[in-house]
């Protein structure tokens, strides 16, 4: 088939409803929980989302309703372009701008977690897990994104989400062979996971800390965290679109990320 | 050919480069030009983009650069649901987090009426200049984009790109009846264009007022404006990936909007 026979075959079958659109993106309201900093750090902040009503068809415009929003690069669903650590400061197009757009269409495999993550909140994803998985499912194919399914999107409760305890969060990650790992071996556009940022909630105690981060942007690879509903996907087939808003010089942004999936049980 | 194969050739084609991305997306940054109202008006005003650093490598945050980001759902190239006008306020799943996510990837079929603009900046396309192009090219199926290419996306200059002149705007648009020939006859998901908003400049001494936003919108129909790059799609055969931020009853939202084309020239 020629790439314009497949464009159209695609065209025709998300019409027929043959291929479905799975909406990874949770909903960004003031709730949307964002990253928690300890405090006595004095570092920045980044906003959680808001927004302030220009009008709703009244007199401060009689015919339309429309917002003004603010929020932080890294609110809710969003993208980590590589610039976002200091690891990735000198690589070229690195950023939410310039990055080249074929990395936000791109394929898509989901390795399942749930059962390590529902047994320890602290669990960082192995080598061996990954290599375990590709035994089962074929090896992971250069360009694509590796998404991290925790089933902790449907944790509805922000503190449950967030899992902070007095010695800091504890959620999911990655341990950090398994990013080089990725990152150099499999030679991903990057990972994306169900929790609020890309690493584990003891990331700060890992070596390097935040290693996800570190290794993966130090690679020249990108993330995507607090996505949702990676149980609607199946391990391999689905087609991924994370683009992020084109801010110039963004480190990251806000994104709405999607997913092509075929419609019959796979 | 199933589904997943259908998904799996795709992206293969990506991969290797004969599927390519385009990026139909202006950079967002504070000179990003935005729709202005008429000041005497006393209507609310959408915010410019802008944002704050929280932190670049340095004490805010030593390894990360990251910034918070404010700007109006109608800022830069954006999405339009249905909600952000008063004849759509009643349809269903008519706010950015309710549309159904099959709207933000669909065929688009791109009109050339750059040497219109050209001559006339308040050229508004009819129907029968639609009909004559379908001729050419066939007729617009069901559940697809609609792309205006003016080339106006390439006024660098904003006084120019805004065209604002003592009597208001004066920027290519569409005739009241060929808004309804494309929600009623075509079925379209919605029109996209180059200019700032997806009216023309005289909108507000059109009847009706804002015919873009009143029927397509009356219609259930969506928007995009701000695009840029159109001379980069072909006439049919691109697929549009155009899905607006999740925002919470959100009128609409700045989007990273990309079409899939087949890399060979057509
Ligand atoms: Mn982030
Ligand atoms: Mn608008």
């Amino acid at each position: 088939m020629s790439p314009s026979d497949v464009i159209a075959e695609l065209a025709s079958l998300l019409v027929s409803g043959g291929i479905k659109v799975v909406d990874l993106t949770r909903t960004l309201e003031p709730e949307t929980p964002v990253l928690q900093l300890p405090p006595e750090m004095g570092w920045g902040e980044s906003w959680p989302f808001s927004m302030e009503e220009i009008s709703k068809y009244d007199d401060r415009g009689p015919a339309w309703y429309w917002n003004n929003i603010k929020c932080g690069e890294h609110t809710g669903t969003h993208f980590d372009a590589p610039i976002h650590w200091v690891t990735g400061k000198d690589h070229e197009n690195h950023a939410t701008d310039t990055l080249p757009a074929d990395r936000f269409v791109a394929p898509a495999f989901v390795i399942d977690a749930v059962a390590e993550a529902a047994a320890d909140p602290d669990f960082l994803m192995s080598v061996d897990f990954i290599k375990a998985w590709e035994k089962t499912h074929g090896e992971i194919t250069p360009g694509a994104w590796v998404l991290y399914r925790t089933d902790w999107s449907k944790k509805t409760d922000n503190a449950d989400y967030l899992n902070i305890r007095e010695d800091g969060g504890h959620t999911p990650g990655w341990a950090p062979a398994t990013v080089e790992f990725l990152a150099r071996e499999r030679n991903v556009i990057g990972v994306g996971v169900e929790t609020v940022g890309t690493d584990a909630g003891i990331a700060p105690t890992q070596d390097p800390m935040f290693p996800c981060h570190n290794l993966m942007h130090g690679a020249n690879k990108c993330g995507l965290a607090s996505l949702c509903n990676l149980d609607q996907l199946p391990p391999t087939g689905a087609l991924l679109i994370a683009p992020p808003l084109k801010i110039k010089n963004g480190s990251g942004s806000p994104a709405r990320v999607l997913a092509l999936v075929p419609a019959r049980k796979y």
